[in-house]
């Protein structure tokens, strides 16, 4: 069968708004009621936050990553819908986080006013644990009943060490810490890699962990995912510079405001541009292996470039 | 072999300063260096961060636990203990977040300066989400190896549920946000369910759930853990209405000025003691399908009534 995104996507959008734990919450609560919520229910305003920044339209990378590399070996990519939307959980959750007014103090994202401005700070940082949480809670209720226990446990093993402490946290620190320093290129490679490419390897690595895939399409994966990450961050930083903040749904030049450690800052724009395009190049090359069920995936390393939001 | 908390205790403490990832770092940094940190660490001031809050003299109740609840029922207690320090690492994740200036807005945790005062409100909310992430990363990790993967996956699910939006977060987001309000009988219970009885009864869940316990072994570890978990929350209401600020190593009486909910503040201090006492009762008395092997833990609930911090 052919894959395209824009199916996987809507497949995602679905899980999403199907989570039994998210399901039926209209309108939007900013208070705790004066009585507990009923048994197994997420207490508001928790529930709201949690959907409000979840649900704002985004272009699901990370869970349509995760199905479309677990369709290069296997048909049944439904199944493993619960690690693709605990993906895009992880995602949102390090954004509510990122734009605290002790992190980067972002009043819009998405075009949207940030978590803690609709919610306030402290609803912003529990929803923000909540989501992560929900993220491992999801994956492991799954893996419950997975009838591969020990590929359950391998993806959520990369899944959680991407997402963490010499993952996509340390970038975030990096990326904090470092602001208004000299930008280098070491340190913009460590942070490019970490904040950004390790959450978009980590989907490419557990798809393929969870359809059984062997050392060198793991490899591949590797290589592949980090190509796109690194190439995902690149433009990222370009759209910041030359970017439309109307398309963005977010102010555009703040990059240089607070002195971020871009790629454009330490080696240029032109030269930023041909990285990102080689970057793509070799991610493209290591699909080879998987022959013409890479096509998709191919496809959204090209599209990477081309996005301008 | 009779097994003592000071025992299972030393070796919790062990364990968690011989972690590959949080070894060897001192003096404390509070900055960033400005090159990346070795492939494979934690990067500073990350990793400072983490250590601080985690090393601070703890009495490791819910590691303790999960040790002696999986000794309930086998003796190789040391095999499980990446679970129990991965208890220690959610517990101090919710005391970082939970001391924030936007939640609880405390100075002081254990006598010590709280982590945001002590590293800035940026890397705390980031020591937080790491320590959660490293909890996950360090079971999964122990997870791969495991020779019986499917109780390692119902552990870990049974922590991340206690822990997450249904359990200990939805605790902490109504413990927040009914601050002032009027406190009542239905209102408490939840929160005390949740923020506190939740991550104790997780840690007697998943030391059972490892050690491949039956349902009925099961009930009576979650009629247990809720015992002591609401006893320990309404021993921690009376000490801060009761208590010594000098043993508690912070403020009492913040509570009150708060207005949190808390058993006292519905029920009045001479019922919260014999509530306490009662739960301690129930607790001790669900534990009598294990004889001689529940020792330990008929002794820790005792205890949970004597202590002073």
């Amino acid at each position: 069968m052919h894959l395209s995104y824009d199916m996987l996507k809507s497949a995602v959008d679905s899980a999403l708004l199907a989570h039994p734990l998210l399901a039926g919450d209209w309108p939007l609560l900013k208070t705790a009621p004066l009585n507990p919520p009923p048994e197994g229910e997420i207490p508001q305003p928790l529930r709201s936050a949690m959907r409000y920044s979840l649900f704002l339209p985004g272009k699901r990378l990370r869970p349509v990553l995760l199905l479309a590399s677990y369709a290069l070996l296997a048909d049944d990519w439904e199944s493993v819908m619960p690690y693709a939307i605990a993906l895009e959980m992880i995602h949102t959750y390090s954004l509510v986080h990122d734009d605290l007014p002790a992190l980067d103090n972002d009043d819009l994202r998405r075009g949207q006013l940030t978590n803690h401005i609709a919610f306030g700070e402290n609803t912003a940082i529990l929803a923000g644990d909540a989501l992560y949480s929900l993220a491992f809670e999801t994956m492991l209720h799954a893996a419950l009943a997975s009838a591969h226990p020990k590929r359950a446990i391998a993806a959520m093993e990369e899944i959680a060490r991407r997402a963490g402490v010499r993952g996509m946290i340390a970038g975030q620190t990096l990326d904090v810490k470092l602001e208004g320093a000299q930008p280098n290129e070491a340190l913009v490679g460590y942070i490019h890699q970490h904040k950004t490419a390790d959450l978009i390897t980590a989907p490419v690595m557990a798809g393929l962990l969870l359809a059984g895939a062997d050392t060198r399409q793991l490899e591949a994966g590797q290589v592949y995912g980090q190509g796109l990450g690194l190439a995902f961050q690149i433009v990222d930083d370009l759209l910041d510079v030359e970017g439309d903040a109307q398309a963005m749904g977010k102010q555009t030049g703040m990059d240089a405001e607070r002195g971020k450690m871009t790629w454009p800052a330490v080696h240029g724009i032109q030269a930023s541009r041909r990285k990102a395009n080689a970057c793509v190049q070799e991610a493209i090359a290591a699909l080879a292996i998987f022959g013409d069920r890479a096509a998709l995936l191919t496809d959204m390393a090209l599209r990477s470039l081309e996005r301008v939001n």
